[in-house]
């Protein structure tokens, strides 16, 4: 079975099924699964996933290979009662590339393969439709001279420009029969002149030239760019669809088309979905010609002066077809349990079913469906809970416009990604990522989208395109990416060449503000105010209700102020599982008093200056303390290194020096006896609450003072005193003791009792190693991921952009380690340091306080390490919630199993 | 047993014995090993290190332990017929300190305890001596406030000075016994003036601020910085060693003095020691009397001019004492199986042991000592080749001056640590330090040298005293610590406030350069040609090859050049572990074409670049392999970061610029977008290598090119191509891949067939915990515990400095892991290396290469961790062999009992 390298299906009969994803890729496996459940199905075969990986080695096809496709052709053939390369009536295949997960408009598909001078007469006499097969023929040289032997596509374009000009007529189907047969024929010569070779007439060798160039199109540069951003690895692979073609485009009673079982953007129980009358599949994706609306519910979603508000729907226009769409809608949201996103072509009134797949959708969309599906019955809670992906939440958090505020609305398009983006133009993906880089805010502007664009897609604030419907590229990836976007505004023009645009009447150019609503479809003048998500969709509240249910792991937030800690309370935070004392300092009122601090010549001006400071953080600690009443708030102590605090400019240096009545050399001087070669590996953490015991004495003082203060007005404070940077046992249990001996002075002096913990971050790789030790002197660990992936890497995060995205890009790491916990080694000390931390105090607490705290795939590596809580960014909390949620569901699941 | 706080010893009879040095200090297992041996030694007690421990927690002594002494001291009082503070017939003690180790003049001692107004009535009474009875008071007064209460020692001394002034005399001899009595009152008042406190009269109060004192100095700051340069922690703790007072000062007939049982500085087997009539035993170590020798052996050896070379010896002076002496060095080297060093003292004709204790000795003498120990039937091979310390090995490595070269000798002094030394003269321990941070080598000449002095000690590269023997504070640790040192060279004058020095009729002053020769005791003016030292001292071959048979581990070299390894294969390398590459590019005419690579625009001209430096490298490991002829040579590729070989100042940037025919800006536009916030953990190691193929491609091709060419020659070449730097499997699979492929090429090429292993550096703590991975592609791990200790700590090396010592001083650390390899963190990580590493890949070869190479210790570790080899510097490889040796020896030991 795991050695069979080609899996037929047709007729009711499939080698494979909907759980071999990984091996005949997410398309392969549905037309498989699909073909079993009766329903129609050209027939084909898939060649497997790991059939590329070895392509990928020897970049040729197996002798193995071709022959298991010979038979699996003849066997199509035999269904079919056509034969492959016949002149009377020859049968056409499509060969599609089909990888784990959906990679929209990332591989490249040839259609009408087994044409050529011959075969083209036979396919005239079956169909009865010249002018149908010899555009077929064109299409095939076309698409296979530009897929498989890599000839520009707009060399193809220019010579049908040419013809058309010629010829006089605006439109492709102006052309006549003689017409096209020119243009294959020019089609051939510009094959042989660009690339030395002829375009194959031999049916077979333009089959194995698809399936060749369907594996090196999983190289391509947009392909690695797209697996970078998503993370999936090079070895996955992709596997090749060869499937008998049907055409959408034999005449009038001929269609192609997409569909949503649901809506994708709000996830209404509504059939949704687009088609075109006479036209192939890629015509609907490719957003050149607006497509007509499957039913009247669409319709009548329609913005004004969409084109086809006047055209009839599917259900109007091919009755049969459709009833027998909804048959299959019904039957595979039953089957899949999920909303799915199909494809389906209607060649002469007969319906045909390309592709099924879980449809993309927005974060409101997912969160209805699941919430609707578990009340209809249609999945458990445990299963619904899976159909919302930690991203999603995302975009339910996301700004929307201020309904109070003015707007000038140039124009609309349509509600193609939710939430509101506002940003400077700009009318390249290049310039995309330039301006972004710069640290502003971009709105990417294009006719449409194509996959070329990803990274430009990927730093911009949204994507507004002139061109295309809510299935069109911009629509399908912007959703995927959590980001608004507002698609087909049809009353845009766009020139991305001259980079300006028109609107609404005015003319805008590269640089200027626009806003655009992503969940209504307006286009706005300028940056009128937006105002902060809320959670309060009901369905969210079902959801996460679900989540917090079902999950063990508790979620606690990152924050520094009062502010901050309210609003993660609001996104469900239960407790502050890191507060950065340092960021307090850097206050105007407060830096100087820091730098008085660091220039003091000795212990006793250092405690003077501390004097001044202390007040300033006991009262942060008691607005924190406040906003976190009943939960834990976990302080750590300081942790940059001094440096960081004095000032680098030569003019603020000498402000300083006035300030504090000292010479500009003797700043200048400290500065420089400061100055380290590796601050990351420097003098700080805890090592300078060793060589500097005043300050953190100072600081337990303020955080046990202000803890008394406010237990006083009545607030449950619960305060963890959290030591950074150890690494040796002594380090901790030094500044343990210290901590006892000035909380017992501080509450002695309140005459109020306050329990409080002592713990320390795990960010050193000797601390996870020796963890045994350090867990004699914590009352909790809290795993400083971002530090300890630093040190076990030996990567400086500062540095390594020169060569962790190329890393990432060719494969030699899986992701890039700072965004997602590297479990294998990093994953490994947490693991030993959580068990050897337990063998010495059964009753310690583990936490994480690392960036990766809010990752959903790391959030379910902390769970399954048995870690006690994740902390992360404030609108983290509900991802992270959610996230610790599924892993609960996925072990249920697995267990029923 | 363990519960005990004081051990007893007297009579024949003693609670402990030798090998409980941990507990009682190696003075007090040693005074009570020789009471059991019927060594008369001083009847008295010995208070554990354990107890000192519980004294730096209370700061007091426990009513427990003063009990016991009080038990302890009435047991002395009924074998020795004296009562303590009897006013008839006082018993008077000494207390001493006594750590585990021997520390020289570290710890402070009190004698005399019991001496008031009373008692020393009685002391008069019974010696019949009343000028000794109130010298011996006097004494005690003195060092007590001294000691004890604090008062500074000069003072007493100046206070002596006044009253020898007022009575016209010089010497303290010719004072009175009313001058003494009066100088007691005097000092009485100066006791009470500087302290507020009473002199105690009462004998008890004495000795408790006795035992108080001991167990005080164990903190005092020489004490720290002495375990700090030794790795002593700081709870080893000191004993306290209470002993009854014997009198090397009561008369004529009374002397003391201190002995090796063979010659400390040659080895040869002659009792060697030195005495001083009428003294009490500090005067012999402080220097400040030149001592009398014991036997006629010795005065032969003075040095003419020396004073002592007329006085009698004691073989002479007192030769039944002195008989009795030769009995018990015979008992001692045959019960303690090494070369002892003796304090005795005779009282009254009356010879009493003070000490034992194995002495410390020159490295030609431990290794004569071994040889003819072992020769002599005293001790087994394993217990000789203990008898040699790895550091002794040091100074066999040291310069001697070029028997050729012209010298303008000055003068001579004793030869007291041996080698050559030269460098700028400095008068104080301060210049030392600061002249030497400097990178100028220094040369320490003092009158004498006191305990204050071991950090100017420690980085001279010799010293020079003009007083003082050789068992002076001076010559005992220049011994130690393996530095040339000639001491009481009595015809230099010093004036160490002046820093001014006249030596041969010739005035030399701070900065000049002098050198001695500590073989022969010459002071030489300027700097003579120096020469390497040799390895062939016969008993040196002999104990080498017994560390060299026993020994699993075996030991390669770090060398860079073919002249490093030469000398590396003198001291019996077995192959270099670690050849650095870049250091090859600094060289003048190498570092502009480096410069050219680092600065081309793209991989085209970056190969040109690299084609010009291939024919370079190729030379040096053609020298490399030709000089390693039949012995492994292991070559990392290309490791720093590219900006390390760029220009900072900016005239070498404008040079630069017009050797390149670029602009300045264009050059610090690269230096700039190179620069990097942590450059330890930044873009280098196969980080480089990965984003530059074309660099290690170069150095692949120059090392197999190198092989095949001096493989012709008829070189057996055994290469070895290190990857630095890895942390992911693919790093390293890429990389191997890359080297076996370009090596294919060039073997081809070349038409000789040349093996070749491809393995990595284990420095990243990542690759540690994936070893297993990392075996599938290495044919050897070689730990680069540099690296691997700056990361799994997070400390950098360059920056460490402003705590790592203090680390050290307060304990939180046992001593410096970049000196000696961290096994509980560090070591951890490389044994779960070996041990994952050997189950993926059994015959995978295992290595270090860090500095640690060279450490004893750190051996030790490498050996049981059950690594193949050690690498380390050319001058530490005979260390590591002796110490690979002696941990087998150990082993050996340890079975048979």
């Amino acid at each position: 079975m795991s050695d069979m390298k080609v899996y037929f299906f047709g007729e009711g009969h499939a080698d494979g099924k909907a759980d071999m994803r990984n091996l005949l890729g997410g398309k392969g496996a549905n037309l498989a699964e699909m073909t079993s459940l009766g329903i129609p199905v050209p027939p084909g075969f898939t060649i497997t996933t790991a059939e590329c990986n070895v392509y990928q080695e020897a970049r040729q096809l197996s002798s193995e290979l071709m022959k298991d496709v010979q038979a699996a052709v003849a066997r199509v053939e035999g269904i079919m009662g056509k034969k492959f390369g016949s002149t009377s009536d020859p049968l056409l295949f499509s060969v599609r590339s089909g990888a784990r997960v959906s990679m929209p408009g990332m591989m490249d598909t040839v259609l009408n393969l087994g044409l050529n001078d011959e075969t083209v007469l036979g396919l005239v006499e079956i169909s009865g439709n010249e002018r149908f097969s010899y555009d077929c023929y064109r299409r095939l040289v076309q698409m296979f001279g530009d897929v498989v032997m890599g000839v520009a596509g707009e060399v193809f374009e220019h010579a049908i420009d040419d013809i058309k000009a010629a010829r006089g007529v605006k439109l492709d189907t102006e052309l006549t029969v003689a017409d096209l047969q020119e243009l294959i024929a020019t089609f051939k010569g510009l094959v042989k002149t660009h690339t030395g070779t002829d375009f194959p007439s031999d049916p077979w060798d333009q089959l194995w030239g698809g399936v060749r160039a369907v594996f090196e199109s999983w190289n391509v540069e947009r392909a690695i760019e797209y697996r970078r951003i998503n993370h999936i690895p090079v070895d996955w692979g992709t596997a090749v669809n060869v499937q008998t073609m049907v055409f959408g485009n034999m005449g009038e009673n001929s269609a192609t088309g997409v569909a949503f079982t649901r809506d994708p953007s709000t996830g209404e129980r509504e059939f949704y979905g687009e088609f075109l009358i006479n036209a192939q599949g890629e015509d609907v994706v490719a957003g050149t010609r607006t497509p007509q609306q499957l039913n009247n519910h669409g319709r009548g979603n329609l913005p004004d002066g969409n084109e086809a508000k006047d055209l009839p729907t599917l259900e109007e226009a091919m009755p049969k077809a459709y009833s027998t769409l909804l048959e299959i809608r019904a039957k595979l949201e039953e089957h899949y349990h999920n909303m799915q996103d199909i494809e389906f072509t209607i060649q002469d009134g007969r319906l045909w079913m390309l592709q099924t797949r879980n449809g993309k959708r927005t974060g409101v969309s997912a969160i209805r469906i699941a919430a609707e599906m578990f009340s209809e019955g249609l999945v458990g809670k445990e299963d619904a809970l899976l159909l919302v992906e930690p991203d999603h939440l995302d975009q339910m958090l996301h700004d929307q416009i201020d309904p109070d505020a003015p707007l000038d609305v140039l124009s609309s398009g349509l509600p193609a990604s939710p939430g509101a983006a506002q940003g400077l133009v700009v009318f390249s993906a290049e310039d995309a990522v330039e301006v972004a880089a710069t640290g502003k805010k971009v709105l990417l502007v294009r006719r449409e989208t194509s996959p070329e664009d990803i990274a430009g897609m990927n730093v911009a604030e949204g994507i507004l395109t002139s061109r295309g419907g809510m299935t069109s590229h911009a629509a399908v990836v912007a959703r995927g990416m959590g980001k608004p976007c507002v698609a087909g505004c049809g009353e845009m023009f766009v020139d991305n060449e001259k980079k300006v645009m028109t609107i609404g009447g005015q003319t805008f150019h590269a640089g200027d503000m626009l806003t655009i609503n992503g969940t209504t479809g307006q286009v706005i003048k300028g940056a009128p105010a937006l105002v902060p998500p809320h959670m309060d969709d009901p369905n969210l509240v079902t959801v996460m209700a679900w989540a917090d249910e079902m999950r063990r792991l508790r979620v606690r937030t990152n924050a520094d102020t009062p502010h901050d800690a309210e609003q993660a309370r609001e996104f469900g935070a239960q407790g502050i599982g890191l507060c950065r004392t340092e960021h307090m300092f850097f206050g105007e009122d407060r830096i100087m008093k820091m730098r008085e601090m660091i220039l003091a010549e000795n212990v006793e001006a250092r405690r003077a200056a501390l004097l001044k400071i202390k007040p300033m953080q006991q009262e942060d600690f008691e607005g924190i303390f406040t906003a976190m009443d009943g939960l834990p708030v976990t302080i750590r102590l300081l942790d940059p290194p001094l440096h960081e605090f004095l000032p680098t400019a030569p003019d603020d240096i000498k402000d300083l020096a006035k300030e504090m009545g000292v010479s500009v050399e003797s700043i200048e001087q400290k500065i420089e006896s400061l100055h380290e070669m590796n601050p990351m590996l420097g003098h700080r953490g805890c090592r300078l609450g060793l060589t500097y015991p005043e300050i953190y004495e100072m600081q337990v003082e303020a955080i046990i003072g202000a803890a008394c203060a406010v237990k006083k007005n009545g607030v449950d404070v619960q305060p963890e005193i959290m030591i950074p940077l150890t690494g040796a046992k002594r380090e901790l249990s030094d500044l343990r003791q210290m901590t006892l001996r000035v909380a017992a002075e501080v509450i002695a002096q309140c005459g109020t009792e306050v329990d409080f913990l002592v713990g320390t971050m795990i960010e050193i790789p000797r601390a996870a190693l020796l963890a045994d030790q350090m867990a004699e002197d914590a009352d909790f660990f809290s795993f400083g991921t971002n530090d300890l992936t630093q040190m076990t890497f030996g990567y400086s995060r500062d540095d390594a952009g020169v060569f962790l995205p190329d890393y990432v890009k060719w494969g030699i790491l899986p992701s890039d380690p700072f965004q997602r916990l590297d479990t294998e080694g990093v994953g490994q000390l947490v693991a030993m340091a959580c068990e050897k931390g337990r063998r010495t105090n059964p009753d310690i607490h583990l936490g994480i306080c690392g960036e990766h705290g809010g990752d959903p795939s790391s959030v379910t590596f902390c769970h399954q390490t048995g870690l006690d809580y994740v902390s992360c960014s404030p609108f983290r909390v509900p991802i992270a919630r959610l996230a610790a949620g599924q892993v609960v569901a996925q072990e249920r699941l697995a267990a029923e199993k």
